[in-house]
This record gives structure tokens, C-alpha cells and sequence, in this order.
């Protein structure tokens, strides 16, 4: 803190910023960029700090409250909720006018812009000075950048990279960056292991309008069968290279996504002579649209997982005394039994009781507690298989008593808001945020909701969290369009008691033919296959046609996950998945 | 026309915009204001034409397609659809870069927006060429502004104009531009009449963030007792002060409303100096969110407004050989015995058979034709009375056969989307294009749609179309509110067969006690009351709670209404608004 502050103001700042982001603003930040917590000890997924010469701030949301109240020290940080006291009115506040300095690396052109529009005076700093005082920083990650083979990605990466320079020439640009990870991979069909959770090979793409791309990386982390799996149009450059490229672009027209992407990338080519036009990452919606191969490894990789679940729901059964953690250990070790399996897609949630009502729970030592009996349990977890990404949560009933009347109530209308979505046509058009009311309506005739989205993108073999598309009120409606593949993940959560949330992924698909149809429409097809909680439903509250998706549902797990189980777990499988009474 | 291009020529530009639009940008124009169907020929509610020196196009959307190719010239004018060819695209196909004249009083800042976004030379001009050339040209409206009495209003104008003040303030604004119509007359409680459907009297306010207000307007439309009314915080002044007291606005900071308002205004007040910030109409919000004298006074319209629909449903039994306009003159002298009735809030929709299918039918002497046996009827009408406007739809069977299967089918899923929208419970935050799915969902399993908005707004005796919220997923998602009036109006068309809508108006209430619920929920109150044509219900297709709304609504319908008839209208609604069987 004091190298920090010492460094701020020989820069002649009034303070600076401490973002919990890498430089792909990416969700999942290796060691290297974990600064916040280096500074602060909070180690949340979501923060900001800011130090000023006399006083310095932490912002997190909701989720965080009490974790970053516990890991910082309150002598040097006051705590703040990011959403009730946003930084910059805090800043406007405190110091109004102020020269606040931050990292052009580690923010977005949006996310300046709210600073600036407070009237503060932002000063981008060369040379973050948390690292310049940070003398043990780890280095920067370099594991293998791997091909990522046709089989799984379904179309070359020049086919891919033609269409997207066919969309910059489209709106008249010579060249995009890209600076997200995911997108980095879908594009030039590479894979690696930089970060935890998802397979990223971190570096920048720049795109341009002829279909050639510069890919700037450590060339180390490419063997020589990573270079010639680039192919002669992909120009590798070490990542040193990336100023001077954007510096070359002078004169040009340069898309940049003011939310996703940088400032340092608009500033350097707006200093350099370009225009950089606000825009769209040109790989997210393409990205997020998963081609016929990608969408039969879904289903491959999505069976593959259901069996890890589906043998952990079996012997969950007769688990009695395991706690949160050891439960959340098995489920990885009965997915770690395919060979396919690379590690999950996000740390599990394993909530037992009223840990379950914590929407973004996760067991450590401290909080660690066995499953009770008569009691429910929400596990939500998944898998990074080379051919899809899984993400699934069930919520079951530990027994061996009947669960209480208000939960059967809680967990029932969740269901049936979850199969109100699976089970919807909508025309081409709709967008995700125009369904979330269908999963919630259920919910709000008895006056409860949840406090999170609906549902999110997920990537194939790439981030469980993916856009641009998602199930989301809070999000940009964006159409929903064939491939793409979403969870459905309504929930209820009564504080200090239980949770509920229930969660499969769906694949957009055109729907069945519909007599009478005057324009295209679409539908969901399962991809999750686990079995709901029969205990927990109150048959009598289900319509006709929620009791036919069920039973239609749980015959398909049957089916399909049936076969490769033993025979105990295949026994205990059909008596899950048997007709509704 | 050749006026018209001498003119444009002489002022050397290379064309000129002829939207149909008034000062105010109202849906609602006078007669002085009908530019385009003077130059055109054309009297659709929504078009543009654009005059080039040697051709000339008309604009208009699918509602107008076929009224615009027989209302004008094809050798004159070309004809557009005006989203699938957008003036401003064809504009820089035809001429890039061209200038184009326009007349800043009939184009907001936003519409103007999209002409330069395509790089057009956009050129204000002073005076419209097609005054100059449209000799008998009618004068503007001065029918009398009346006042608003408390009684109605509920709320002082002094009350209001302290509440919108206070807004500004907020924003650091000194004064903001009131342009629209319904503004005027919600902050001032003055009503008019200078334009057909609605009780305007047309005008312009200044607000200033001191809660006095100034007022232009021809003073010869004012007697004693309306300037009485005004009170003395609110200055009238002629309307050709307007352009003085912007100037005089020089230095402050002054919110125009760049979608509303006449592009004029923001540029009026540059020119003078002051800063021009785009913000929302300060009166759009509180106007929506009727105050309880003005629900009372809705409730009271809508049951003066039901007798005369229930009896002209009943007259409509026995009306063989009635024509489309016969019975919409039948419903207008219902609604004129009663002595409050100011006349219709629009044109009313009275639509047999194939007719029913086209959504903005207005029956003519050349299209009017006789109601048949055995077909579906659509009547969309509503009424102005000095406490509410009223807007409702029914569709009927007249029999005496039975209707053919298909048919009841999709009236039964139109009345169940309406029923999930007017039952529907949801907590404060969810705005209108999150609630439009639910009256699309039972149309949507069957592959079926409708290609308009679920609802709209509807004003406190003031336009039966009002903002900012609808129900419609095309608008901006603004949060519903305590108070807001909106139609719930889902339907389904099939071209050159049959066309069936189903509206009532709800009102936004605070839901009732919802046990469990730990946040504020919001429900709808059904201000319409008529029954719905129970020969087109197929029943045993309604959940339980739908049948159960669908009686209760009924019960409270035949309670309500049938006291106001006379026997054998009573005895036929008690038959129309019996249970279900």
C-alpha cells in the first residue's frame, strides 16, 4: 500500500485504481493479474479498490459482502457495495474534480466513461505502479497453445475468419481487435491452459477486412505444430509487437468494443491516427452460434457428463456424513473417470441447507458442513470436455423423512418454470430477456422470484459463461438464434433455510414443423440429463403438458445414460426417471 | 408539386422532407398540418415524402401499402416501404451526400439524426416551401382551452409543475421544453379540442426548475376563466414569443427531448447559447402513473363505457343485415346517450370477417359491407369522457351456426395470452416488453403470433396512446408503475379469413398481501367490463385458474353492468357472463 501511494503521488495523482480485470477484461484472471487481492486481501471474483494519498475504498456487489468484510483490514479500506455507492460517485464525493489515475490495460472505454462522466479527471498510467511495487508478482502464464482439430471445431479457422472480415467490410472497417480470450480461440481454433476453468490461450488477435490475422503471443508457448496449425494468414508476433501493429493502422477504420475490450486499445490507435469505431466483438455472435459439429459434441460431451452425474446423484443416496466439499471431490472424481474430462468449467456449489440459499456458495474448510438428513442439497457444478462445455444443477432431497409441504411448493413452481422455458416455441426475433418472465411467472403468482438471470451462453470446450445472447432481463436483448446454447436456471432461496435451483442447458434449434406457422420458429432442444428430485415435486400443482415433458424428459435420461451404468445405478436411475404417479 | 420544387430550387438544394407530422410531433394532426396528403394525396396516419428536382418518393409502412399505391400518382411518386427501403438509405443510394432541406418544426432531433448518420447534407430551412405554394391552406385550430377541474385532474397544476421543478433540479437543469400535447394538458389541467380523438389544445410550455412555467399560445383561445385558471406562476404569451424566450435561455442548461420534440427547439437554444441536454419529457412518467382521483374517474368511464358496449352487444344478436360502418355509427350513439361521452378516442376498427384479419381496417363506403352469418366480427372502439378514456375489443361470433374448431382454437389461446397478462403478478422493476411474452406463449406452442404490440398506454381523458410504458418487447423496457393505464390486446389474423383481438385496459396496482413475498410486488386491476363470446371459448382447453379468472371476470361484469340495462339486455348478459359449463 505505501510503495503504491508513494508511486501515485510522485505521478502527481490524487489516486488510482485497482481493478480486479486482466488485460482481456476476462472473467478468468491468472495469478499474475491478480492485484487486488495482492493490495487488498480480497480475494472475490469481482472488485475494485481505489487508493487515494489518505483513505482507499473496496467495492464488490452482493455476493461479497461479508467475504470482503472478513478478508480486509478495516484500518486501511473502507468497504463499499459497488451497485448502492458506485465508484465513481464515491470519487465525486470525496474528491470531486480529482486526478485519479488507472491502468488503460485493466478498464473499458465504458467503464472510464463513467469516471470521466462524473467529472473526474483520468489519467491513463504507463506502468501499473501495483506492479512496480509488487516484487514477488508471479510471471505470466505460458502453457501450450494447442490446435483445437477440425473434428471438434467443426469449421477452419480461415472459413471462420473469412465471414468475419466479410462483416468489417460490411460496415466499411479494415481491422477489429480482438482481445477476448474466447474469441481468440474460436477464431484461429486454438486451445490452451492459461487461466483455470476454461481452456485460454491468452494473447490478441488483429482481424482484418482481407481475412488475415496477427496473433500476438508469446511464440514460446507455440511448437512447431501450433505454428504450421496456423497456417500462412495468421502472422505470429510476440506480444511486444502489438503498439507498433495498432501504430500501422494510422488512416484506418479499426473496430474496438468499447465494453469488452481495453481503452488502451482505442487510445493507442485514436493516438496513432486511426478511427476507432465502437463496436461489437465480430467473433461473439458467430462464436455463439455453434456449428453442426460443434452442436453433435455438445450432445457427446453432455451424455459423457451425465453419467459422472447421474452416479453421484446414485450415490449420493447412501452418502450419509459426507459434507459439501467431500461431495463436490466425488463429483469430480466420477467425471475425472472419462478420459475425455479436463477439469471443471467453474468451482462448484455445493450447498447443503441454508448454505444452499447462498446463490454464489462455495464450501471452504471454515463453512465445510455434512449433509444433514431431511434437508435439501443444491449442487451446481460442470465439466470442460474437448467436445463441450457442461454445466448442470440439481437439488435434492436428502431424506429419509417427506420434505416439508412449503419446499415441495417452492421446488415445484421452479420446475415449472424451468420447463416453461424448455418447453418454448418463440419466432425468430424473440430474445432471451422476453422468456426469463416464462421461467418466473410460477414463482411471482405466489409474490417470489430469484435474484439472478435466468440463464447464460455457454462456450463449446471455452467459457461456461458466454455471450452475447443469454436468458437475462438485465441483458441486451439479443435474438436468439439457432446453435446457441444457454442454461435454464431458475431457482428460490429462502435465506438462512434452503435453495433451489434447477439448472440444464438448452440448445436453440429450429422447431418442428407447425402447421399454420406463417414465419420460422424456434425451440429448445435438452442437452443436460440428469433427473429432477421426484420427492420434491407436488404432482397435483403440474399441468397436463409439464407432467408430459417430465415423464417424456426422464424416459431420455433413462435411455440414453441407462445403459453405461451399473447395475445398482441403473436401477436406482429407472426408479428416478419413472412415469410421474 | 412544381410549386414546391421552384422553391426547393431557388433555395438551392437538391430536395426537400414532407413528413406528416405537426409542430408537436403528435399522432394527432389538424387540418393546417396535412402537408402530405396536400402534396401527395395520400391520408395515411404515418408517412413521408421526399421531393427531389426531377423525382420524388412516398414512404409508408405495410399498414398503408395498398391505400398509398391507390391515393397517388405512380407517375409523380415512387412508392416505399418505409423499414424495408428507410428514407434515409434511399436517400443515399438516389443522391450520397445530396442536400436535403427540411423543416426543423416537424422532425425531432433523433429522426433528423438518421438522415446525417447516412451522410446526407441535412439543411434546416426557415419557413416550408409547401406553405408558401398551399394557398388555401386551413388556419391552425383555435377551438377554447378549457380547465381541467380538481375534481378530475386530482392533482393542482401547482402541485405538478413543484414535482417536475423538483426533477430538474435533481438533473441541474434550469428549464426543459414541453412539447407534446398531452404534457401541456396533464401539467397545466387544461383541455381543448383542436384535434380530432383527443382533447388537446395545442401549445408549448416552458418549465422552469423554479416551478413556474410560461405558456404559448394564442391568447384568443383563453377566456377569463381559463387565464383565471392558469393562476399566476404560469405567463401566456403568444406563440411567436417562443423563439424569443429561448434566447433568452442563454447559459442554462435546458432538457429537450430529442425523440418528442421538434428538432427547432435544441437547435433554437444552441443557437442562443444554452446547453441542450436530451432527456425524457419531465411530464411522461408522473402523467402515466394516474393519481387516485384520476383512477376513480378511470373506473367510472369504463362502467359508463361498458353499458354502452354490453348494449350494443346485445343489439348486435339481432342486427342482421347491419354493415361494418352501421354498427361502429350503432356503438358511437350507445356511447352518446350517455351525457359525459366527449366523443371516440380513435377511429373505431369494425371488421367482419376478412376484414377482421387486416389490423388497422377502417371501413369505408367503398369497402363497408353487411356482418354475414356465421363469421367472426372484430370491434375495436373506444370512448372520451372528462373522467377516463376507454379502448376495448371483442371479437363475436354471429352465428347462428356453430364456429368451425380451428377458429375456436385460436380465440381460446388469444383469451388465455390476455388472461396470463391481466392475472399476472410481478415485482416492481419488470417493465411491459418482459410481461408481452406471456400473451404471446399459448399462440407461440401452436407456431402462431401477432405483428403488433400486446398494449399501450392510454391517458386520463388525453391520447389513447400514451408513454412511456407499453407492453410492447419493441419499446424501451421502462418499469411499470402504481397507477399506469395499459391495454392487454393480444390477437390473431389469418389474412383474408378472419382476424380476432381481445382487449381490455388494466390498471397497475400494488399487488395484494402476497405472504412469502420480501420485495413489492405489482398486479392488474381489469377497468374493462364486457363480456367475452362464449361460443368461441374451447373450454376444456382453460386451466383451472383460467376459468377461474374468466367467471370471476364475468360475475364482476354482469354485477356491475347488468344493473344499468334494461330486461332484455340484462337477461342476455346474464346468459353471455353465466359460469363456464
Amino acid at each position: 500500500m505505501a510503495a503504491v501511494r508513494v508511486i501515485v503521488q510522485q505521478a502527481g495523482l490524487d489516486g488510482f485504481l485497482v481493478p480486479r480485470a486482466d488485460e482481456h477484461l476476462s472473467e478468468y484472471v491468472p495469478p499474475c493479474a491478480e492485484r487486488l487481492p495482492w493490495l487488498t486481501g480480497f480475494t472475490g471474483s469481482a472488485g475494485l479498490a481505489i487508493v487515494l494519498h489518505d483513505r482507499a475504498a473496496v467495492f464488490t456487489d452482493g455476493r461479497y459482502t461479508l467475504q470482503l468484510a472478513s478478508q480486509t483490514d478495516p484500518a486501511l479500506f473502507e468497504r463499499c457495495h459497488i451497485t448502492d455507492q458506485p465508484p465513481p460517485d464515491w470519487l465525486k464525493a470525496v474528491l470531486p474534480g480529482g486526478r485519479i489515475g488507472y491502468d488503460p490495460w485493466l478498464i473499458s472505454a465504458d467503464g472510464l466513461k463513467r469516471f470521466t462522466d462524473a467529472g473526474l479527471a483520468m489519467v491513463a498510467v504507463d506502468g501499473n505502479p501495483v506492479d512496480a511495487a509488487w516484487i514477488d508478482r508471479p510471471p505470466a502464464p505460458a502453457a501450450p497453445a494447442v490446435p483445437h482439430p477440425l473434428h471438434l471445431a467443426g469449421v477452419p479457422s480461415a472459413e471462420k475468419r473469412s465471414a468475419v472480415a466479410a462483416a468489417l467490410r460490411d460496415k466499411g472497417e479494415d481491422a477489429a481487435a480482438i482481445t477476448d480470450p474466447a474469441s481468440l480461440a474460436w477464431l484461429l481454433n486454438l486451445r490452451g491452459g492459461d487461466v483455470d476453468y476454461a481452456p485460454f490461450t491468452l494473447g490478441f488477435v488483429l482481424m482484418h477486412a482481407d481475412g488475415t490475422a496477427a496473433l500476438f503471443m508469446d511464440p514460446a508457448k507455440l511448437d512447431a505444430a501450433a505454428q504450421e496449425w496456423l497456417g500462412p494468414d495468421i502472422v505470429l508476433h510476440p506480444p511486444g509487437a502489438l503498439a507498433g501493429a495498432l501504430a500501422a493502422l494510422s488512416g484506418r477504420k479499426v473496430r474496438v468494443d468499447p465494453a469488452g475490450s481495453a481503452a488502451w486499445f482505442g487510445q493507442t490507435l485514436r493516438a496513432a491516427g486511426a478511427t476507432v469505431v465502437d463496436g461489437p466483438d465480430p467473433c461473439a455472435l458467430p462464436k455463439a452460434c455453434k456449428n453442426p459439429v460443434e452442436q453433435a459434441g455438445a450432445r457427446a460431451a453432455h451424455a459423457r457428463d451425465a453419467v459422472a452425474v447421474c452416479r453421484f446423484l446414485h450415490w449420493l443416496e447412501s452418502a450419509s456424513g459426507t459434507t459439501e466439499m467431500a461431495a463436490a471431490d466425488r463429483l469430480v472424481r466420477f467425471r475425472a473417470d472419462a478420459d475425455e474430462f479436463r477439469g471443471e468449467s467453474f468451482p462448484a456449489i455445493s450447498g447443503a441447507g441454508e448454505h444452499g440459499a447462498i446463490i454464489h456458495y462455495r464450501a471452504t474448510p471454515a463453512t465445510d458442513r455434512p449433509l444433514q438428513a431431511n434437508e435439501a442439497y443444491l449442487i451446481d457444478s460442470g465439466g470442460q470436455y474437448p467436445d463441450g462445455t457442461t454445466d448442470v444443477t440439481r437439488t435434492v432431497w436428502t431424506g429419509p423423512g417427506t420434505p416439508p409441504t412449503e419446499l415441495r411448493d417452492r421446488f415445484t413452481r421452479v420446475l415449472q418454470g424451468h420447463i416453461a422455458v424448455a418447453a418454448a416455441l418463440f419466432p425468430v426475433g424473440v430474445a432471451g430477456p422476453h422468456l426469463d418472465s416464462l421461467a418466473r411467472r410460477p414463482l411471482w403468482q405466489a409474490g417470489l422470484d430469484y435474484d439472478h438471470g435466468t440463464g447464460h451462453g455457454v462456450g463449446s470446450y471455452l467459457s461456461v459463461h458466454e455471450g452475447p445472447a443469454s436468458l437475462s432481463r438485465a441483458a441486451k436483448p439479443v435474438p436468439l438464434a439457432a446453435g446457441m446454447i444457454l442454461s435454464d436456471e431458475p431457482g428460490f432461496y429462502l435465506p438462512g433455510a434452503y435453495g433451489i435451483r434447477l439448472e440444464n442447458l438448452l440448445l436453440v434449434q429450429p422447431a418442428p414443423d407447425l402447421p399454420g406457422a406463417r414465419k420460422p420458429f424456434l425451440a429448445f432442444e435438452t442437452l443436460t440429463l440428469a433427473p429432477f428430485d421426484r420427492r420434491l415435486i407436488d404432482v397435483p400443482m403440474l399441468t397436463r403438458p409439464e407432467r408430459a415433458w417430465l415423464d417424456a424428459y426422464h424416459a431420455r435420461v433413462l435411455a440414453k445414460v441407462g445403459p453405461a451404468l451399473d447395475a445398482p445405478a441403473r436401477d436406482w436411475l429407472a426408479a428416478a426417471c419413472r412415469p410421474l404417479a
